[in-house]
């Protein structure tokens, strides 16, 4: 049983599977791939249980092979070729060798029945499909995914809400402490149903996404995104979303404008002086100013700036981690101008671009944190 | 008191000098440096207790001062600010102030005596002194610091020993299983010396190294390196060095060559199927080819390649630690072929340069493993 293909052809083809193979895990198993010879198409799989990678490629081949190998080791092997062809043959020894024109290398191989089965999207049943530009996805997640909870708590909030509604399709994240809401109005959605998907699915993705249109197959239990040469694969995250709306202010009154690059530089520096349990910045807004400062007793440091502002408002002390806020400022650092709409020092802040980009809209929020502890 | 510098130009001085402040110490005193004001010249010092920095600047100051900072936390400030003058005031209360533009900012500090004593040379006392060309010594620090020991139980070889001899500065490092010996040509001595450096001398040298000349002074206890604008001190390490003439072979009468990079390539690709307990590599050596192998029993996974070379001696089969034969080969890899001398399979074998550079002369030797266990 033999089949050839060329180095470089495979290497790529194995880089995007690897990151669904799990560094560290009990279950040894999952640190292999399966490789799938049939019918002159190479197909290999990846899978750590919660998500799936496979990819295919058409080759030279004589017969149909399923065997198990070692994921990074046959990796790193096909990586350190030059551009070749690589031979490849099942000996009656449970080894697979590789040949290639100056050497011969030789792996164990595992049955492939010992390899846990990688769900299938049945799309005869009840299957939701839509079609989605790649880099819409990709700007979604870089703009919400940083907000997932990492906590094991609320499962539904160590995802990423994938809402359809009639103005295109919302994502949503929140740990708790603060929420983004970015909704894209290019995706015309003909449901309205809430699906939520997994962290590690959406970090994967977002490595592997281009701007190509990609298939999108909701089930009830799984969500398979199927781009141009691969599929990943993964469970849904079966708890309820939480309802977000309701912590959504809707009588923050006074609203603060300020540079947004400005405000992060400044914010940036004062995490240097902020102590490391509290994390706490404090912002005194005025009128035409914000004065930030932040104060490190443990250390003995402290440090202050003021930031140019146009604010409409009450006078206010109000506390932040700093953490947080320059979590949420970074990723609005591409908005020249952001707005701040604020009610009291105690209540969830709305943090908006002044001008939003073409068919999207995206909210932040953030919870203070008390001043006078 | 007060005193003003650039933002920038205080970067540049701070990030000179940081190399020499240790990450993790139980000593917090050496997590600081000591800031020094004299007749218009900044002068930051850092010490490990082991090297000594020591920069300057010229600056505007009214007074002198003498105190003691954090050394990352001021270095973080001083980074993140924009190009701007900086006043620095000393206020009551053991604060140092920073003021700029747009911001102020407050660190504690400590008193100046409880800083640790930095050597200086006295150079009127028993000291040799030399100027050398930056790059050369960088060259020499690039070709043989990789082989210096890790281990404690000879403190020498913890070391690079610099030796002054007729034909010029000879380096020298060993960890006991391979040798470096990298003589310069270019560096005229009028004595006949031994010093050996420590590691974290040599380290930080090389970050900081540039084709500008330096002159060093050498006492029997320290070294002191001056570039043009820093001084980095050194204790030297005070055990004798190893006869490591001695250990080099005279009788090694067959002569293998081959293209560094081929060899390298192929040993970079055997690594993948070491054992990871004795990483150990097999040459077998012929007259016109050598086939490297190696094998990972523990999970049943082989490899063999062949390399061209020219032979002239007896067939052999020797075995390498593929980490050290790596190492080796990586420092060689700027010259196109080299040339083994070996004996048999349990004596050292002489690794060269077919071809030497200019005004230089590189040896490498290295102890084979045992084939048979």
């Amino acid at each position: 049983m033999e089949f050839k293909a060329n180095s470089k052809e495979l290497e790529k083809l194995l880089a995007k599977i690897i990151p669904a193979v799990p560094t560290r895990t009990p279950m040894q198993i999952l640190e292999n791939i399966l490789l799938e010879v049939e019918n002159g198409v190479l197909t290999v799989y990846a899978t750590d249980l919660e998500i799936s990678l496979k990819s295919f490629l058409n080759i030279a081949s004589d017969e149909n092979i399923k065997i198990v190998i070692p994921a990074r080791l046959f990796y790193d092997i096909i990586k350190s070729l030059k551009d070749t062809t690589v031979h490849f043959k099942i000996n009656g020894n449970k080894r697979l060798e590789i040949t290639t024109e100056k050497g011969k290398y030789t792996l164990s191989y595992i049955d492939a029945d010992e390899f846990p089965e990688i769900p299938t999207i049945n799309t005869s049943n009840d299957v939701y499909e839509i079609s989605i530009n790649g880099q819409d996805l990709k700007s979604a997640f870089d703009k919400t995914a940083f907000a997932m909870s990492k906590e094991e708590i609320r499962p539904a909030m160590m995802g990423t809400l994938f809402e359809f509604c009639d103005e295109g399709l919302r994502f949503v994240t929140t740990d708790g402490h603060r929420l983004v809401n970015y909704l894209n109005k290019n995706i015309k959605a003909d449901i309205n149903k809430q699906y939520v998907v997994p962290e590690r699915a959406v970090s994967v993705l977002s490595k592997v996404l281009d701007e190509k249109e990609l298939k999108v197959y909701f089930t009830n239990s799984y969500v398979s995104f199927k781009l141009n040469d691969m599929e990943l694969i993964t469970r849904l995250i079966a708890q309820k979303y939480p309802e977000y709306k309701s912590v959504i202010p809707l009588e923050n009154e006074y609203a603060l404008r300020v540079k947004t690059n400005e405000l992060l530089d400044s914010i940036k520096r004062m995490m240097l002086f902020t102590t490391s349990t509290t994390r706490r910045v404090k912002f005194s807004i005025d009128s035409e100013q914000i004065i930030i400062s932040a104060e490190d007793i443990d250390i003995g440091a402290a440090g202050e700036e003021e930031v140019k502002c146009e604010y409409r408002g009450e006078k206010m002390e109000i506390g932040f981690n700093s953490t947080y806020i320059n979590d949420i400022l970074s990723h609005l650092s591409d908005y020249d101008e952001i707005i701040f709409k604020l009610h009291s020092p105690t209540k969830a802040v709305i943090i908006e671009p002044v001008e939003q980009k073409e068919n999207t809209d995206l909210m932040m929020l953030l919870m203070p944190v008390r001043l006078n502890t």
